[in-house]
């Protein structure tokens, strides 16, 4: 029933258990695409997987402590985005995303990213957004690129996913310059 | 963030923590219009009173039991309505809600709990939704005699609020007879 | 060890869990019996089942709720009654209860309900006692029309159960409609 | 309403919410009385200490470990007994009590240990009862004497209470000693 | 990490998830020498029941209610030692130790056991340190003699293990004996 | 009891709640050393603070998710450290400590930080460990800069501490390089 409208015909749906069937058959056919970089795809084998990470998302609603939403393109959901958490203390959140293969090449995620960026500094009064990718998500990097943060480091194999380690490349904004690029948009 | 709009200036909120002071600003100027039939708020005294409530309806939603939300005519927050919570079991639910006075007459609550039923039905595939009425509240009962619901009894001295006993008349909707009812307008 | 005795040779006991092994037994001598009016009678396969039923009964104790008791008729138990919750807000609580099918018949259920009333209004101070029975169940019905209830309506298709929807009718008794029962027996 | 009758007007009521106004009277009435013996004495300065001791015996009910019991002679509570908990593992139990001032020298307290351990080696099939006692407080050692148990030790200094230790008496009976004594009455 | 020297090449380990894999060997290899003495025996079968153990352990330190360490002489952890619980009203607590049967007859438990009466003690203020052995078992009696500890009773079939009931010998010590001990050796 | 020597004089203990006294005590004398880089230093005002501080630590050591201790040089606690948390999926750790005012200048973080690290990578089996300081924090980044981690970036404004936003440099180190720098010593 809750939905936020990026445009007529695509929108970002709060998480409920009625979607874990389509979430896990998305998950299912984009495996390949998924795995190097999701360390969760593994791990997801049934519908009931994607039931408990939703209840948790919702856990993670009911604390205070930010939310994750559905991409729904069309009649069907091409991906996930949402915040790890919410740090009321020093004011700041950081986003992760996935989206389906087939689903890339027309700014989904970035409209997404900045719907999430407008609500966290607008409606919650955070501070600061971080996005991190893996140094080698080109696709993942550009996002964060094209939406004015600063690259500010990178942390060393900081993720151990499908047998390796990967490294974070860190990309932080502040509402201050946020509030600049809307002014000079 | 997010919403279900009514109309394009009418929508549901799904309840957040930063919704609560309007909320209880719209209590308090309400105090006397509320009071004969929302026992509730007597105890609702300060932000926190309904910051605490709001997390209560969090836990039901992250509990996969319904939800509630703030109804937005305009700028303004000018009530609430939700689900008491879902009967998974019998496939139903029932349905509570008030409205500030000043937003009396204009159909908003018939539209919020038309939009409930929909999604009740539709989305959720329950099979009954319920409203319970104090017999004496004409304005509350107005709304599902619009919508189509059937008076099935009156529950006797089922409420006590303000210091006296208060009957119910029992409203019931089954999901064909919503069906009938669309497919006739 | 805690009764309370209706006549010399028929008590009710506070359900324990040593009655577990007993009341399965029943349950299982009667499933044909049960199975169309008692939804849980098709997941109820083990004494496992009720130990956490009987579990449950006793959280709901603890928690001020109600309780739930054994019917023993010489030195058998044969049925089980017990509030479904106690609602102090509105000073009101409803009563479930199923019986053997040879123990049907002497009056059991008519004793084992008023003694539950009587304690609701005379120990627990309630004001309003509830009874729901399914329409086609008459052996149900009889109880609290022979104990003085009020038919305050019918809920429609309020019920899942064995495949299909059954209607309640709802029986109310108020605490001033008890006394006056009493005084006139 | 859950009671066992020790004799026409003796009995023993499962504690419940209801009972806390009482039995926080009988306490502050016999403070003087207990004070010496019973370490909680001091911090019972309400009837919401007695309530909240009530709540912790319902759980202590809902988790299987025993219950606790007010004695009831004629109108009034004139005392309690309990278990401290069922050790299921072992198959034991140890017995607690306290008996207002007034009723003492009645064998109230025997006859009430007495329905006690013939319930835990009766119905619960237990193996053991112990029952601790100051070593200088002979009305309360007087009971397990007339009982039958043995004296199985004196714990040096175990029990720390208003300033100073107590050493305790350990008074043990076996199921098998239970059954000789009944055979033999 | 944290360990207490009792002498150069033996020492008490807090219990952490990474013993578990080790702990589990020793107690599978001397499952004939603690089946007679040590309930859990029987129940530990594989290296989870140990790490369901060490949990627990650490909940128990967590809960200021005491703590567990393995004994490691050399190289290898030979057993366990701990306190049951601490009861902080009455200022003691209770020992409880096992140790595999290369190790015996070295000392290393009594040292063990001192290091623990001391800590209670000196460190955490406790009035009174008790050790309880069936009283069959020589060997683990000898280590409270050994300490200074005076028997205070025998508590008859105070436990079930193995098919038979064992009685328990009750050793005491208090904070004013040690003392003594200490100043005379 | 469970301590960690760094040098004779110099040792972590596993935080515990007698150490709540002492730990307030240095925390009040070093208020104005403190408050600029620790966020809890204003809402520590009472050793019930510090007491429920510790009671996290422990919880977080029961979780298997790192563990905190004091630092003690000679009789006196002069600081802390510990780990914020183990993300085991990523065989990852990050560290934080403070110290009081008077034991600067003496090298005692250092050999702590090593004392964690050399625990991190060698029995938890850990790939990276991580330090974050406030960048003008000199004091404090000397620390990592002197064990070998590798500076990866700078995070801009991260903290909110007595009403001003500090950015974070973030040190890393890798299992494999303190390999190295073991060998090189």
């Amino acid at each position: 029933m809750f939905s936020y409208h990026l445009e007529p015909n695509l929108r970002l749906e709060l998480l409920a258990p009625r979607h874990a069937q389509e979430i896990f058959e998305v998950v299912d056919a984009n495996r390949e695409h998924l795995r190097p970089r999701m360390p969760w795809v593994e791990s997801t084998q049934s519908v009931a997987n994607v039931e408990a990470f939703i209840a948790t998302t919702l856990q993670q609603l009911a604390g205070n402590s930010g939310f994750q939403t559905a991409i729904r393109a069309g009649q069907e959901i091409v991906g996930v985005i949402g915040m790890h958490k919410i740090d009321w203390q020093n004011k700041s959140t950081s986003l992760g995303y996935w989206l389906a293969q087939k689903a890339q090449g027309q700014g989904i995620m970035t409209k997404a990213c900045a719907a999430y960026i407008s609500h966290s500094f607008t409606q919650l009064g955070l501070h600061r957004v971080e996005i991190r990718c893996a140094t080698e998500n080109t696709k993942s990097r550009a996002i964060p690129q094209r939406l004015g943060f600063t690259i500010e480091g990178t942390i060393r194999e900081a993720e151990a996913i499908d047998g390796r380690y990967l490294s974070h490349v860190v990309y932080g904004l502040l509402s201050s310059e946020w509030q600049k690029t809307l002014s000079q948009a």
